[in-house]
């Protein structure tokens, strides 16, 4: 009997004798249900694509042929049947498998995602990269219906299907993304399913299809013949695939095993982009799932049995939803855009309060930020909830369709900073030197709630131009329980001595606070400067620092073009002949808890000690 | 009889009579070919909508209506007739009128463009405010077929959609964007002009729809009659539109003013979005033009006669293509992307000698990114060239796609620092900042031709990661005529005095260059130190400047986030003492020549002798 412990390599995959599959396939949710119950991760989209990723994996030989699964949150079975089983338990965690593909872990995963819509591209590339060198191996990107609200995919789309590559694309079609799926794609592919019935592949088509030599031959008519009948049963209004230049399969039952392997079979015989629309059910085979896809899309630690999640802590995301909902109660020129964000970025509840005044652009990041720079031209107040990671796909439509313009756009930027469980590709590190590099741009980064509440306000109404507030993923550290922000640009504690003035702002001035704290307690006073708002750097800001001997910046973001570099650069220009020193982050981080992550970087209460040691030696 | 002179708004446009309107037509385009011929410009575009123009002028009431023109290549007869004429011959010039919509210059340009694919996310939000605030008045999009080759057009098209505002798209199908069309938007509307007949609105249906009184009244049975009559004889393969959320029209013949006319009037009675499909020539009414719409998309100087181009100098561009087909005959894993500036970025030869190594992936700079990191990851040594501020649209591709697995894509960067003409969207700015946030980026800004020839090679052969070369619209400075690369990361010139240092690169070299020969020839020794790799910066500049009582630094580029500040917090974080200072670029730059925008940032050699100057009193 299979036991999924004993698969090694998809090798073993291809061993096996059909019937043992469906045994394979529950034993591959249970130890994704029971893995996911205690690390926490993608579970419904995962549960979803078991049956197509064993079916991947027995029509396709990796690492020959090639598989780049967009986003990553289908990866889990094909990274347990690729040598990963025991290792699955440290999923997400530091040094562990981590939760999305990563070819430094594997050599079947191609190519990193995490970011959404960018498979087919990434696949193009690969697909070209082997027909140039004569490799005849296929290329099979996967991607789901929510990643296709993406332009990235569009032009993947458009662009590969201009090539005569052996390229697969796997359109896994859950009938949602992350939540509601939204505008063309969800209408088109519903027109799809509903048109047709359910090709019955293993019935009609398949036992004439083995015994038809289609690859190496000359082409027959009576092959012509079948094809075109074949054709004719399968392809339905398909047009919209077909001008992009693709052969269109489907819809398949992605729970069927025998038809995925068969449709894979056809697929593979045609030598030309495919695409193979699938249908599967978020969640697939854990009752809890399939009745609440959006909370087991991305799920910390709950209890199988019940389903029930652990309740997490307050947090700056829940306390910005909150805030919007109140700002939006006294002025109604105020509208949110989130990019299939809504719970992440705790707008649920303003979407239900103001149904009219909040929109869900799908994953769409560029256009979420046009949109709101037409709306501010009409006189709107749009605010833009979005993680920091995300906020990338925004560059030049925050540079050219909105600052050039100086139209008011608020970005409440998320999951700034270190971000746990996701790694490499959600680490919230980079937002500050984009925006930096953007003119009439300003910076807000609150430490406590109190402040988040009252940097938005300043944002909306003290501003022009683009005005961003970032803020953690998680709460307010607990050394600033008793902390009073004092509303200005920065909040400067003077010790009286000129000896030591620490610099820094966000998250990291709660272990600033706490180091200070420690050291207070053995009766040494230093001095402390907290911005708030990072960007412009308030005018004083310069001046206090320069009276110091020793000037150290914490900054929880990439060193390069971060703010710590900016004000190393003002210091020099002003004269200033101390000490300055930038603790900021330089590498890319993987895997983590938060509290690892700010270890790993240097930027909690240790790093912070260590740092000052370094420089002054106490 | 009508004279363009004396259109001084739209309302003017409204007085005339129909037939006077072929007339104005015909100024309008004279007025263009001979501004164009003397300023240089997007003339090809410009000929095609003039019909269009006039006719959204006649059917709706700006600025109360909004138009948001996509690039903006076509808003020149929209210039004319919005109280422009007078300073029309000042095109493109500096303090002139912009060659882009530019909301500061007039109220009817309600948003600024100049990058592709974003009308109608913009028109979105703008129609958005308006349904919001109760105002009734219509916004339309006008975009070509070119432009919805970008994802973004995409990802506005399917959200814009989803509203039930007033909102009409324009989609000017012109049968090929900057250069050939690509891809399924090319292949879709080709279809539907095919298919079908073109309507002829006058005599089929608009006496008829003239005397129906379309808004304002209770919807009659007749009238849905006609609808549905209407409908079937209009509409055809739209599915792709209509299940994006539109009622499509069209074709129509955008050069017969009475259908666009009636076309828009009919879209204007729906009151819900609507996709009106308008087929124009490119370079309509001027025979060169026309047979040439390439060349005349974005022309300089020209005579007006005979349509003869100015020749163009020697430039970076031209050496770059050179150099890559050299390269390409020597190694056959190199192959060259673009995002449809094959004729800007000189790759038209490559596309030539190499075709199946060559990809215009059109409008679509993300997709060109990661399908280049697919290659990479395939074996390939990919070139992406691309237009310093279109890079802009890369951002999150190269930093997550690219960066995060270290896959090696070499970026030519054409355009970079000031460019002329085409102002504030167009400048290249930002790609130092941009790049240098990114991990394991690689950036060389050569000076001359041959540097860039060997930098390019650097960039193929001895870097890995992310390696940019970037390079300035235009040629060599005179002042390095026999200037000889060391083919170091910098250049040391040692003066022997250590009072002074002037550190550049790129272009700038040529202005300081100049400036030290003048002092020279006072017998006046300077120190400089030019960066050949300014990114990362190569370890001994800070050993070196460290030397130096005072050290310049001098950068065509954004200031914030740029090499010039990130040089001064690596002097800080030395323990540097002396002086340092930056002048970089602070500030958007509209239109103008490269001289007056080198003069405008204080970098050609006067600013430089100012800088000097104002910091050392010679």
């Amino acid at each position: 009997m299979v036991s999924l412990e004993e698969i090694r390599s998809p090798e073993d995959v291809r061993k096996l004798h059909k019937d043992e599959l469906p045994l394979l396939c529950d034993q591959l949710r249970q130890k994704m249900i029971d893995t996911v119950s205690v690390t926490g991760g993608h579970l419904a989209s995962n549960l979803g694509t078991v049956e197509l990723t064993v079916a991947l994996h027995r029509v396709f030989r990796l690492p020959t042929d090639t598989v780049v699964w967009d986003v990553g949150h289908q990866c889990y079975a094909h990274k347990l049947l690729t040598g990963r089983y025991d290792r699955f338990d440290t999923l997400r965690r530091k040094d562990g498998i981590s939760g999305f593909p990563k070819p430094e872990e594997s050599e079947y995963d191609s190519f990193i995602t995490g970011h959404s819509s960018t498979a087919i591209s990434a696949a193009n590339g690969i697909a070209k990269a082997k027909a140039l060198s004569g490799d005849d191996s296929y290329t099979v990107a996967v991607i789901g219906d929510g990643a296709m609200t993406g332009g990235l995919a569009y032009e993947g789309l458009s662009n590969a299907g201009r090539s005569e590559d052996r390229l697969l694309v796997i359109l896994n079609d859950n009938k949602m993304s992350i939540s509601q799926n939204v505008g063309f794609v969800s209408r088109y592919l519903s027109g799809l399913r509903t048109k047709v019935r359910y090709v019955r592949w293993k019935q009609k088509v398949a036992t004439t299809l083995r015994s038809i030599p289609l690859i190496g031959h000359p082409i027959s008519n009576l092959l012509e013949w079948f094809k075109k009948k074949m054709r004719r049963s399968l392809f339905t209004d398909t047009s919209y695939f077909e001008k992009m230049g693709y052969r269109y399969l489907g819809p398949v039952d992605g729970h069927d095993l025998d038809d995925l392997v068969q449709a894979m079979l056809s697929a593979k015989s045609i030598g030309k982009p495919v695409l193979l629309h699938v249908t599967t059910v978020k969640g697939k085979g854990y009752p809890e799932a399939e009745k609440n896809p959006d909370i087991f899309h991305g799920i910390g630690v709950f209890d199988p049995a019940t389903g029930a999640a652990q309740v997490g802590g307050d947090s700056f995301s829940a306390h910005f939803g909150d805030t919007l909902c109140q700002l939006a109660r006294e002025d109604d020129r105020i509208v949110a855009v989130t990019a299939a964000m809504k719970k992440g970025t705790c707008l649920d509840a303003f979407s239900k309060e103001f149904p009219t005044r909040f929109f869900d652009a799908g994953i769409a990041e560029g256009h979420a930020v046009t949109f709101s720079s037409g709306m501010a031209c009409g006189g709107l107040l749009p605010v833009f909830a979005v993680y920091s990671t995300f906020l990338q796909r925004s560059f030049d439509q925050l540079l050219n369709d909105t600052s050039i313009m100086n139209n008011h756009v608020v970005l409440a930027i998320d999951r700034a900073g270190v971000v746990p469980d996701d790694g490499e590709t959600h680490q919230g590190l980079y937002d500050v030197a984009m925006l930096r590099a953007i003119p009439h741009t300003w910076v807000y980064a609150p430490s406590t709630f109190k402040e988040l509440e009252l940097n938005l306000r300043q944002a909306l109404y003290d501003t022009d131009g683009i005005a961003a507030v970032r803020y953690p993923k998680g709460g307010e550290s607990p050394a600033l329980a008793d902390y009073e922000p004092s509303y200005k640009h920065y909040d400067y504690m003077d010790s009286k001595r000129r000896n030591l003035l620490l610099v820094t702002y966000g998250r990291t001035f709660g272990e600033v606070q706490a180091y200070v704290r420690k050291r207070q307690r053995n009766g040494e006073h230093l001095s402390v400067l907290k911005l708030n708002r990072i960007h412009p750097l308030p005018e004083d800001v310069v001046d206090i620092a320069g009276q110091y001997a020793t000037v150290l910046f914490f900054e929880e973001a990439a060193r390069q073009g971060g703010v710590g570099e900016h004000l190393g650069a003002c210091l020099m220009l002003h004269g200033y002949t101390g000490r300055y020193a930038v603790r900021a982050i330089d590498h890319t981080l993987g895997a983590c808890t938060t509290a690892q992550g700010l270890e790993a970087t240097g930027l909690d209460v240790a790093g912070v000690a260590a740092f000052v040691e370094e420089y002054t030696g106490e």
